[in-house]
């Protein structure tokens, strides 16, 4: 049993999905981001950098989307979201992953959060939606020479993580779905059942 | 056999480190950034980003730093650099090691590549600093609650990764050095033979 503190459409997101896919027993606990209870003490008890996700895995508390994602994609391998660990396309499915992680999801964290007000978060929001772009160029290049998922014919949890940002960047000046193999990639996600089932439990509407 | 395509005391020097642990046996090809090698036609096949590090491995060049460090990890599990999957502490593992390459790495990425000039370049090294003085402080009041490890009595490749990220900011306003746990996690990791050979094979003087 898993219980997860989440917020609708942010990064729990990912974690969320996961378990919907998996099909894994779990509880929701909403965190109330708009009233700051990230912040509140309790909660900062489990996860002291006061942000969603976070994941009761066997009675502690864990976080980082990524990391999150990686531990129930190897705790559940019947559901098939990434290659096991002697497959030749470990190293592919961790690179992916990775990229995500390190490249494009924390250029969003600069989008959200500019840490900074006036012409100041200008310059933080252009250098981040400039990265970010730079992101969606390379994912799209990859899906075009070869696809439709980012390891090729098998979906993974590359795909999940690459959608859920993808749908971050809905209301940005160019959302990701203007680059086509992205766009396609989106489409095969969101008519996953997990997906449509997400939707229905966080109560999202935009970007059906 | 492994070959790395490196830059001395760059984000190569994790899987550098880690080929050192394991002893495995690999080939080091050095890329001249200050030449701009990495964006040569011939590299950017290898890695679309231009960056380091690149890894082949069973002749697939991969890419991604904690890719690449996860993966050698899982390959080598004789060198017990990861709790395995089944253990309890595999949370925790995954936890840190996607906390330093989803939060502290990319924010150190806007420290040495603002990507603009003048008044923007010091908007961007502004939040840059705050973000990387943000995870010194983390990790500094999560080794004081343990450690000495970040995973606790164990040395992992959490460490390792941590111990680079350290280095880097050896010429910052404040160094990951000036926060006591952390300064004793360094001392630790500087004194294995790997970071000693990695130092003499790289030619790395600074920061001993
Ligand atoms: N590195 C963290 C970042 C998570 C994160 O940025 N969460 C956002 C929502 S998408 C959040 O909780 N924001 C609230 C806040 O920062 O106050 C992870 O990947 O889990
Ligand atoms: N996300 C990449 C980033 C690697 C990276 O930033 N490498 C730097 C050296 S530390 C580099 O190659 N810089 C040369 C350049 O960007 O031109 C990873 O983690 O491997």
């Amino acid at each position: 049993m898993y219980t997860l503190y989440y917020s609708p459409g942010s990064a729990s997101m990912l974690v969320h999905l996961l378990l919907l896919e998996i099909g894994a027993p779990h509880e929701l606990r909403r965190v109330d981001l708009d009233a700051g209870a990230q912040r509140d003490p309790e909660y900062l008890r489990l996860n002291p950098g006061g942000v969603v996700p976070t994941l009761i895995v066997d009675g502690q508390p864990r976080w980082e989307t990524a990391a999150l994602a990686l531990l129930l994609v190897e705790r559940h391998t019947e559901a098939n979201l990434a290659p096991p660990p002697s497959s030749p396309a470990r190293g592919e499915y961790l690179q992916w992953v990775l990229y995500l992680a390190n490249s494009l999801q924390p250029a969003f964290r600069w989008w959200f959060y500019p840490e900074a007000g006036g012409a100041e978060a200008e310059v933080v929001l252009a250098a981040a939606r400039r990265r970010i772009e730079a992101g969606w160029d390379r994912l799209d290049a990859h899906l075009g020479g070869g696809g439709p998922y980012l390891l090729g014919a098998e979906v993974s949890l590359a795909d999940l993580y690459a959608t859920m940002l993808m749908r971050w960047s809905r209301k940005m000046p160019r959302p990701a779905t203007e680059w086509p193999h992205l766009a396609a990639l989106a489409r095969r996600v969101k008519a996953r059942p997990s997906w449509r089932r997400l939707y229905a439990i966080e109560g999202l509407t935009e970007w059906t």
